[in-house]
């Protein structure tokens, strides 16, 4: 069962990130009210009919491996092809390649139903939206017309492939060898691991998308290209031809998104794997980081995803399950287990943070659209780097956040919590990739740490705490003890902030390793401040328009009240191990052969 | 491969728990210098060489059922079979049924070895403790004689029988009947589930503690019982003779500890299962607590064993695995990952909470030997009373803070921390029923309210605020940047855990409802904070012993300050959820159809 909470996600798209705005910018025409309500609707109802319910199955029945193939679970490949079917892999995609030009705004909901409805599933359109952002960055006209269609259609899907056993998250490490060929193509030698979807049979042919060497390229990072390597080659009229030297040689046996197949791909073990080029040699890594920078958003939206399905089924247990009398006295028969405090403190905190991660994360992209789309040269930039700050956080928050969301969600079944049939593990198994894959938590904090806060000298997240005080002074203005609670932890959380950035800044180069040590301490700190300010912009829309909706708007307070007393202080706690000089230094103190 | 951490198990037994003077109490003589080492030394030698092996086997090979039997692991019952022959179920049991009669000091980390190897395997054990402790408390000396040397010769096990359908974590709605029969016995009728190796073939036979009504039992806890039934009725001579009236009907899929059978049991589907009153009608609940105070210690020690586990797995992993270069320049070529610091943070901080949690563990073993051997009754009484407050913080927070270890044991294995082949996502997987299975933290968290806190005014806690007052005095004479911090750290903490509990008492009757909201932020706000008294009592007596190992209390000492650096700011966070009034207000505000 997934319901997907459309009122939040449009409350948050008109309130909280702009989706007016948006709208009123250059090709913004069709995403109107109506429109955009019609498209979440039609995704809630795909999502919730036909993706959730094949969930539970695919964690039973997962893709299996054979002799190279690998079949899918029962009933993806139907439901893949009514997920292309309906134009959903195309929403965020240019229409001139068939897609609907839709902002990333209207595109982040359905991308979060997806997830929430099936994870496993999700991955697949996920990883080909990579595969077209990347066409659409750097490959010739020609490249786009002949991949991103087939792509947007569904005919095809996308992998990315960056892993090889020796280069993880080091990808200057990455030997696969590309070696030109004299009709301007190339043969591919390699090994590449963790490549999701890298094998299937829900579709034609699969787009795969792999960073290697070629020859005399310099070491390291700056000598690695781009090349796109189908499982079948293109015949001259556009249709797959023969087998590519690609094959699959195993999957892996994981904790949770068993349906997702993660394959070992082995290149040119047979005279090599025909690959062209896509951009400029040794510009690789570059294209590839757009690609992830999409992925890596979607992760996040994923960790949101869970989180919110896993509310779900912890909500739904808790309104039915009979257990005890209520604490107070208030009646003496056992009641639901939602009169219990401690469960609702466990539902109240799993929604809290959902919403916040939620909200962040839409606002994000409501920045991606207008660095898109906004006329302004000096707006997009400022909105592209706001937006690339807000990446590692959305990712790196989302994710951690899902972990523990995840677990409540077990916690709240109790015992049947740890009984697979339940469901509720399923979730806290699925999330536990979310916070490695594209980028472990302390890939995204070094990000934030080195790209994102010291090379412009902390300017954009200056601007966002100058933006965290204008707020605090609204809150301020307000009646209630929601409103007074939220300013005094806002502000407590803003100065945390502050503080925790002028530390990277002032140390980071005197003394690396105290500053990375704090490095996720510092982008957890970021995430909580930043959720927290959209919790506090929501509830002050919600109070403007408490009339029209009193019990919608009345629980985004509460839950802004609930944000602001039990996650916010956990700001200043972060401070506290990120900025005490000596707290890296405890961190550090251990000799290796100490440990 | 497990290493027992039996440098830091001595540490914590000799400096922090007090064992040179329990082994003086009367009873303790055996409690010598080299018996202990020599014990701890064996436990390990076992525990690493015969159960750590069998781990992973037990999570791919569970325990199946099979027409009412259940056959377990492959090589599990040969384990089982040289465990009771070393004499291992006996430790802490007394010596005239045939136990060593080891302080439960020298037991704990025996109990932690086990676990640390085998969760799965260390539940048959742990429960067969269990049995053993009800016999002893509530049992005739006849009962005793007939069922205790046999369950510590391990030809028998024992299990525990609470929970139903209808009654998990509340005992009230038990509904398993009890008829009396002529000739003293009574035949049991009804369905337990959930029962921990409930039924499997390691044994000849199985000794099951049931809780059930007789006719005309009062309602509620009042009116259940104690009853002995098992699996064999019992022959004149004490062996084992025909099949009783208890099946197992079927065994759960889980999550973890997949090795442990958790049977659903069937009793009197044909004509009664025949059991025997154990102690006096109607006290069966009150018996079962001790029984539970006792398996609720060992569930903490498992969350502090699966904790040290999974950092040795981490550590080995981050000494061996290389990728990228270290953030400070200080070398060109890839470094093994200990050498990065947020790898460095994750494995310090686990390291940091595993000791603390076992040293916090630790001292409330010492403080039960002290209640058990003290000479003096008043001493004891202050003793027990201890021990009891300590029961649900070792319990609910090593358990909440195990789920939290394993999880960064996965992450510093990156993407291969999600393949099960490694063995770390077993960890977390088993981990997490640890903080559910004898009273999720929840129930834990309301009994620290209750009987812990509330029904002695806070005389326990305040005088334990009183002793950390005392150590952040020592803390301040001592030189040196790690004692200052602690200083600080901990002064801080005892503050918040002091607020906190004048906040519990004066709003327990007042507002229950806001007060148990808040009861996990307590519990746990008092693990931190009670263990960092340890790590900070740890450091002092490091400082005085530095000579004899610089490298181990150098170690001691920084671990410590990392702890009061980098866990002991959450406490005032915790405060600061808890003890806000409006706090609780924001996360009780929604009203049940607004969720």
């Amino acid at each position: 069962m997934y319901d997907a909470p459309i009122k939040d996600m449009l409350f948050v798209m008109q309130q909280l990130a702009g989706l007016d705005e948006i709208a009123a910018l250059p090709g913004g025409e069709d995403a109107t009210p109506e429109t955009v309500e019609a498209v979440l609707q039609e995704a809630a109802k795909f999502c919730g009919e036909v993706l959730a319910p094949l969930n539970a199955e695919g964690d039973r029945n997962p893709s299996r491996w054979d002799n190279g193939a690998v079949h899918v679970t029962p009933g993806f490949a139907q439901a893949f092809g009514q997920y292309v079917a309906g134009g959903w892999q195309g929403v965020q995609h240019p229409q001139e390649y068939e897609g609907q030009g839709l902002p990333k705004l209207v595109g982040t909901p359905c991308v979060e139903m997806l997830n929430a409805a099936n994870l496993s599933f999700a991955l697949c359109p996920l990883l080909t939206d990579g595969a077209i952002e990347a066409l659409l960055t750097a490959g010739t006209e020609e490249q786009k017309q002949r991949f991103v269609p087939k792509l947007i259609a569904g005919q095809w899907t996308g992998t990315m492939n960056l892993t090889e056993p020796q280069a993880g998250s080091d990808l200057a490490a990455v030997r696969t060898r590309a070696e030109p060929q004299p009709d301007g193509t190339y043969k591919l030698f390699g090994t590449k691991i963790f490549i999701t979807w890298g094998e299937h049979d829900m579709a034609e042919n699969i787009v795969h998308l792999v960073l290697a060497r070629t020859p005399d390229a310099p070491e390291g990072v700056k000598g690695i290209s781009l090349f796109i390597v189908p499982k079948f080659l293109i015949n001259a009229d556009g249709s797959p031809g023969a087998r590519n030297d690609v094959q699959c040689v195993s999957i892996e046996h994981k904790l949770g998104i068993k349906a997702s197949p993660t394959a070992v791909l082995q290149y040119g073990d047979h005279g090599g794997a025909i690959g062209e080029l896509i951009g400029e040699e040794n510009r690789g890594l570059e294209y590839m980081f757009i690609m992830m920078n999409a992925a890596r958003f979607a992760v996040g939206m994923q960790g949101v995803a869970v989180s919110a399905r896993a509310y779900q089924k912890a909500l739904a247990y808790a309104k039915e399950r009979v257990q005890s009398r209520p604490v107070d006295g208030s009646s003496k028969a056992a009641v639901t287990i939602i009169h219990h405090p401690d469960v609702r403190r466990m539902l109240a905190t799993m929604r809290a943070l959902t919403e916040a991660a939620r909200a962040l994360a839409y606002v994000a992209a409501g920045e991606s659209d207008r660095a898109h789309r906004d006329p302004d040269e000096a707006r997009r930039a400022l909105h592209q780097a706001r937006y690339e700050f807000l990446v590692p956080i959305v990712k790196g928050w989302s994710t951690e956040l899902a972990n523990e969301v995840t677990s409540m969600g077990v916690q709240v079944h109790g015992g049947m919590g740890f009984i697979e049939e339940t469901g509720a593990a399923q979730f806290y198994r699925d999330a536990r990739i979310l916070a490695i894959y594209e980028g472990t938590t302390a890939i995204q904090a070094n990000d934030l740490i080195g790209r994102k806060t010291l090379r412009d000298g902390g300017a954009v997240v200056k601007a966002l705490i100058d933006e965290i005080g204008r707020t605090v002074t609204e809150l301020v203005a307000q009646e209630g003890a929601a409103f007074k609670s939220m300013a005094n932890h806002l502000a407590l959380g803003q100065q945390a902030l502050g503080s925790t950035v002028d530390f990277v800044l002032a140390n980071a180069k005197r003394d690396p390793n105290a500053v990375f040590a704090g490095s996720v301490p510092y982008l957890k700190l970021a995430g909580i401040v930043l959720g927290g300010w959209q919790m506090a912009r929501a509830m002050l829309a919600s109070a403007r328009l408490m009339q029209d909706d009193p019990k919608f708007h009345g629980a985004k307070i509460a839950m802004a009240q609930c944000y602001a007393e039990h996650v916010l202080p956990q700001a200043v706690a972060l401070e506290a191990s990120m900025v005490s000089a000596n707290g890296t230094q405890g961190m550090l103190a251990l000799a290796e052969d100490q440990f």
